[in-house]
């Protein structure tokens, strides 16, 4: 495979997808099987993954997801360009995590697994959870986390590098290319270097 | 490179380490520039970042950490088995995270970038954050989130699957090598599969 440096760089927050490339089950479950070996804080392993790849209950988890805060005047893929799947991370209550970092991780394994497909995605936290858990039907000690939206990316995406006060919010070009402003090396080493 | 399937396998969390492998601050620069260009949550960037590979910056540092909580008679790595080198995960309290899973993105891939190195560590929420604070002179505007330990492992750690009720602490075998249970993928799925 690539390089890890080059997987890192090539995963992206994609939003839009060539959503006739689906996504299969078995796929999706090799994702979920790099998140379960991953450290978790003390071991707790309190996290749960929902997965969804079919199109009913994709249309139903589409309605839930706030989509690219920053672009005000878009409001989520149009039909044919949404996700093909979905990893929803759940939190079982019973178990507390040690830390909030836990979530993170799998989010991060499971979006560099698909990044080797050549697949990408993005993150919500910006999520309706109480519609969310109805249309899961979660039982009460469940909470959703994050939800990992999943496909074959149809856009392409570039990294601009900014000076410390700089504006951070993304935006599309012309040419509907987006752009993600991020900060230099430099300005967030805090050692002396 | 390895598959990301057989990266992901390898980053174990290590405790005990060949302290005289050193690595280099340019590495470690490597490991943190991975992380610069991850996912961050609304792209806020939040996260900063202290590197330590010199030897008694390291002393310091490591007496501030608490080591495998499950493993009550062992109080940590010995001289010449621990960290060759530190990155500490820090917030800049100027700026809001909008997840908290920013942190854990971020130690999932600096830790799978050393482990494409052959290096590998283990990640700390269990810190004593004032006197950490206090030895890297860090401003009032910033937190300490986690530490991530790192350096040529010293030992195997090997996965053992567990069914449900089971005990999830790691523990270390006469042989001294380290078993860690993770639960398995049917018992983390909600979804009907």
């Amino acid at each position: 495979m690539m390089s890890f440096k080059d997987l890192v760089k090539a995963n992206r927050s994609y939003r839009r997808f060539f959503e006739e490339h689906t996504i299969s089950e078995e796929t999706l479950l090799t994702f979920v099987d790099y998140a379960r070996i991953t450290p978790s804080g003390t071991n707790k392993q309190a996290l749960r993954y929902y997965i969804a790849c079919e199109k009913e209950l994709n249309g139903q988890i589409f309605e839930t997801l706030v989509w690219a805060a920053y672009l005000s005047d878009w409001q989520g893929p149009i039909e044919g360009e949404r996700p093909a799947a979905y990893v929803v991370l759940i939190q079982d209550k019973e178990y507390t995590m040690a830390t909030t970092a836990d979530a993170g991780i799998a989010a991060q394994t499971i979006l560099l697994g698909a990044t080797e497909l050549g697949l990408g995605g993005c993150t919500f936290g910006n999520i309706d959870r109480d519609k969310l858990k109805k249309i899961l039907k979660l039982a009460d000690n469940f909470e959703i986390l994050l939800v990992i939206a999943l496909g074959r990316p149809k856009e392409t995406v570039v990294i601009v590098e900014i000076e410390p006060a700089d504006d951070i919010k993304y935006w599309r070009d012309e040419n509907q290319i987006h752009h993600v402003p991020k900060r230099k090396l430099k300005d967030i080493i805090l050692s002396p270097i």
